[in-house]
């Protein structure tokens, strides 16, 4: 499988985690050289893992998952790119948070997207029979990056397709205490994506990594 | 204390619960008699509390601490009519959820609110000396009013005054169970009436009653 922005902190994390699961990781950035930096600190942190690093467009060429974990701003243009390497069956994983943050805006708050959310804007701008599931907002990238600490949250997931909800369940599983929690149709990423400010706010608030857990499942 | 639209589902299991923990009730409605009828309720599934049915304006007058619990369809007239029943000191804690089935739209989605949520608005319509924090807007009407149900889930408040959200966490916290997270100011509202929606639609998936806890806290 392949992180697309690999190299950032959320994407990192999730690489050093999956990896640690036996999962083999192809870390992709805009630069290769970067990307090969980012595999062999994986590779040192997690030594059990494997770990390679590739320029964005070979990285997903061969992976059944693709993980897009890039800032806002970057998103359309990464999906650009990704429109022609990206084949039909292939599922990504958009991780994408619109926060104001992006252009100088409050961590706290969000923007606006034309589509609903970066989840339905993925789906417009990815050809038809490439999947599109709207996963890990919540969790800490910190958290994720600390192997000591065990993990116990939710990974909550949107899409329209159960099947393509189900893969990424699979995937979620594969990482030690995260539990994955279908959320409904694609466009439920209109709300899930609004939780990574509020979450913002709530570890300034609090002095806390938060993340969410829903009760009564 | 007083639950303006306690003969509604998530007033009246409010009610019971801070009536069982000891909090005397005002239940507020519109119609004295729809008040009187569910205050009587309240006593028989709670004889150890104390109830009494109101017309709203009448309701609040002595409340320390007012809970608005009524469709979002019903909340600006409302308010109106709170205006000059409330006074300075005291404090509305807003229940309101913007969600798109109040006009025939689905559960699943909200509406857009010109402030930028119920909380904001509630804010704008009331005078400046009544405090207003947003609350209650992820706990089950049917789990509350389940009072077998050990509940164990959390309350997320926002407010711009922490003395206010201070008052609002304790009375929180006399429901055994229910733990108050702060989430910042009342802007965050905009994200937290989201999250009923997130919550009926993961109900529908997953044939549960949902509710949220943050974790790391």
């Amino acid at each position: 499988m392949c992180i697309v922005g690999g190299t950032g902190a959320l994407g990192f994390g999730l690489a050093l985690r999956l990896g640690q699961a036996g999962v083999p990781i192809v870390i992709g950035s805009r630069d290769q050289g970067r990307a090969e930096e980012a595999a062999r600190r994986a590779a040192a942190d997690v030594p059990a893992g494997t770990f390679t690093g590739l320029q964005n467009e070979s990285a997903v060429r061969e992976a059944e998952t693709v993980i897009l974990s890039v800032p806002f701003r970057n998103q359309v243009e990464n999906l650009a790119n990704l429109h022609h390497a990206l084949a039909d069956g292939q599922l990504l994983l958009d991780a994408t948070v619109p926060l104001a943050a992006a252009f100088g805006g409050k961590a706290t708050r969000s923007l606006g997207v034309w589509q609903g959310s970066a989840a339905e804007q993925a789906r417009e701008l990815l050809p038809d029979g490439v999947g599109v599931v709207s996963a890990f907002h919540t969790v800490s990238a910190a958290l994720l990056s600390d192997l000591d600490h065990r993990l116990d949250e939710d990974i909550l997931l949107c899409g329209d397709s159960r099947e393509q909800k189900a893969r990424a369940a699979e995937l979620v599983q594969r990482i030690d205490g995260l539990r994955p929690v279908d959320c409904g149709r694609l466009e439920m990423a209109r709300i899930v994506e609004q939780l990574t400010p509020l979450i913002i706010s709530i570890n300034v608030r609090n002095k806390v990594r938060a993340g969410i857990k829903i009760t009564g499942l």
